[in-house]
């Protein structure tokens, strides 16, 4: 083959990130006449709606994070490369990713940017260390170390008061992740962990959700909001609603009850858990700043034109969580449905058809929404109907089992949750030497202390 | 209740590990009239001999490593602590365990020591960044990121000489751990992933397998051994026998063929795995140094009196990878009968029919041992017969689904083994952000090179 015989270069689709955007829009590209680079600072594609099981010993990792690679190995016209993207620059059309000691360019004619959203602790950057959120496979690993090592620790002091503190859990934020991980937190407490001590009571254990907002998971509505409280507060689960969480340290907590003009009380917590907000993705900031007349909002979240856009680059959609759109929900169906948008108009205008001029605005169809509270009880809203119960949690499981990509992994996890939802087992308490115990939280406690010492 | 009614001490054995020795000491003293004390730093109970499994994708850590205590729920005599343990008194018959901001004092009246042996590298810890063991959950997960980054990075690279460098894995040290891991990357790069990249053809990695002695598997004769590495080669495994490991950095590893007097040759390569040898943990010599003309091997591994215990402690078990007993390999086996035979003792002579003066001495009955090379081809030697092939990997097949602790992991593993064995998916390919591509030998050796500019 000499040089001559090569192929004109054909159109390239880059895509930033392989979550529910990334990984539909590389899917929906299957057929197009194009050339697909799915660039992702992980190798998995997560399901990050049941991150929870796996922080709280249901689920392997491997179950609900399938490598991203091996789900498009028979799509030839994709490669995915592993890399953290730290620059895009829109006029010379390429980003620049970086991992490790390898940085790597790549060109593009059409960008789609679904490099999504992490926890936000609204400028409190130092809670994290002791709060960690539930982002990523790490977070949830974390977490089962803090969660599980938070017993091992309570088992072994002689001290009551140390002991109570090691039994107390607070997850802040009453979002549906807020609400399913510490329904989980409850139940292995009360059902999986019982008996297996011989100091301690694992179903004493203090189980803490604390909101800001009036109402536990405020977007589904008053009604939907109240069941889930009720069943919590049955399960044992303290709910403080109109609770500010003023700071977080170490050894607990401080939040003040009833509002902005309420008093400040402590809570001694061991785990502490953040899942009370989301910051986008900083490549939204820096994709606006290139963009005349493009913003983006409190959460950073780039507001996009109609067509999920940004203004004057026509080939650059954002998409997922780390676009803001009014009335889509910062969900896998918001960002797969802007995945399929996205990339339709790639190849409509590809085969000539049509022009970005021409395109229709995205819309959202908004197919419901769901949270589990507990095993056989979840509460779900299709449309205008709302209910929960069992009928909601069974709802819950079809869609849950439709939706984890692979079969593989489907069959693993319906064993998985038939040994914890009909038995009491959990298969993945196994918790490393590494993620023990908030190791991370101490080592920058006394860091801390450390600095105030010397100041 | 009042204090008059408080039931006399019973006797307390203290147990420290969690390993083969510790699990089945605890178990067989489950009908005995005593309290049990189980201490150990991990709160799982590992499945060490398929650890090479989690390091390669095939199995997920719960799968290996259920949690102690749930295995011992039902065992109300028994209870687990999770504490390293740093101090061992015999005179005051105590031991100190700790952990984190955690400090314990626990007596005991009779003592199991199974803390078992943990990588050697014979002098040159600093190896051990670049070229991680396989002894614990966090070496397997450490390894399965550096082995699967390996791929992702060669991707990336636009370098020829840095793709094939992060295409060479090395492993050090051909015992059976050594064969296993070797064989399960070959099988790995030529089946699991094959197709699953664009730039690179992970068929074309390469593996080496690297050993002083002149022969793999040396235990296990040369008929078995020269089996095995036939087998290696034919899927590609380079076997380089006769061969020293001089030097090991971030870069790749300085060997030296051909004995002592060789060259010293460099290998370029960005994973190496480290199963040269075994140090044991230094209990071994603090609970030596306690009792007159007790002394530990070059190992660190104490020389026990016939009956298990240290001179002049009856009551002072030393058992597994800790123990020094001639013709008794450091596998579960060993740790197991040692086991039976410790608590045997105990019971014997808290029922008054016995005293340690009667004691047997302990004889260790060889089972035989066995090695999968790969798929459906494993060597086995059961007392003087020796055999390769599928009949031993279905030997192997059977011996391991008997031993893996609980039912339900069982189902799981089967469902794994039957995916990878006889498809070639994988189900634990996921990595996560912490464990990618020896991040940590990475910072090591910046440290280094920081080191060496100042100096």
């Amino acid at each position: 083959m000499t040089v001559d015989t090569i192929a004109p270069r054909r159109h390239r689709v880059v895509i930033i990130g392989s979550g529910f955007g990334g990984l539909f829009a590389a899917k929906h590209l299957k057929r197009a006449d194009v050339d697909v680079t799915l660039i992702a600072k992980t190798t998995h594609h997560l399901f990050q709606p049941l991150l929870y099981q796996v922080a709280t010993g249901i689920l392997s990792v491997g179950e609900i994070a399938p490598a991203t690679r091996i789900i498009l190995r028979k799509q030839r016209n994709a490669e995915v490369l592993l890399g953290d993207v730290v620059g895009v620059d829109l006029k010379n059309k390429t980003v620049t990713s970086k991992l490790l000691d390898w940085e790597r360019v790549t060109p593009f004619d059409s960008l789609i940017v679904a490099a999504g959203a992490q926890q936000s602790y609204f400028g409190n950057d130092h809670f994290e260390a002791f709060a960690p959120g539930m982002k990523t496979v790490d977070d949830a690993l974390e977490l089962r170390g803090r969660i599980l090592g938070a017993f091992e620790a309570a088992e072994v002091t002689t001290s009551e008061a140390e002991r109570k503190r090691r039994l107390t859990f607070v997850v802040v934020g009453a979002g549906p992740t807020g609400v399913e991980v510490v329904g989980q937190i409850a139940e292995l407490a009360d059902r999986t962990l019982k008996g297996a001590f011989r100091t301690i009571d694992p179903t004493q254990a203090r189980v803490i959700l604390v909101e800001a907002a009036p109402a536990v998971l405020p977007p589904m509505g008053p009604k939907l909001g109240l069941k889930a409280q009720r069943r919590l507060e049955k399960m044992g689960v303290e709910v403080k609603l109109n609770t500010m969480v003023t700071d977080v340290d170490y050894l607990g907590l401080t939040v003040k009850e009833g509002g902005q003009d309420g008093e400040d009380t402590r809570i001694e917590a061991a785990v502490k858990v953040w899942s009370a907000g989301v910051q986008a993705s900083p490549l939204g900031k820096q994709i606006a700043e290139q963009s005349d007349g493009t913003e983006v909002d409190r959460a950073g979240r780039v507001v996009v034109e109609p067509d999920l856009t940004v203004k004057g680059h026509p080939n650059v959609f954002v998409i997922g969580d780390l676009m803001s759109v009014p009335g889509v929900p910062g969900m896998a169906q918001g960002a797969i449905q802007g995945a399929v948008y996205a990339t339709k108009q790639i190849k409509n205008e590809l085969k000539g058809s049509a022009a970005p001029a021409d395109r229709k605005p995205f819309k959202y169809l908004n197919k419901g929404s769901m949270a589990t509270v507990s095993r056989f009880n979840a509460v779900a809203q299709i449309g205008k109907v709302e209910f929960g119960g069992f009928l909601a949690w069974l709802a819950w499981l079809g869609l849950h089992l439709y939706y984890l990509v692979g079969s593989r992994n489907r069959i693993v996890a319906v064993y998985s949750w038939f040994i914890t939802f009909l038995g009491r087992g959990r298969s993945q308490l196994a918790i490393t030497e590494r993620w023990v115990f908030a190791r991370r939280a101490l080592e920058q406690s006394r860091d801390q202390s450390a600095q105030k010492s010397i100041g």
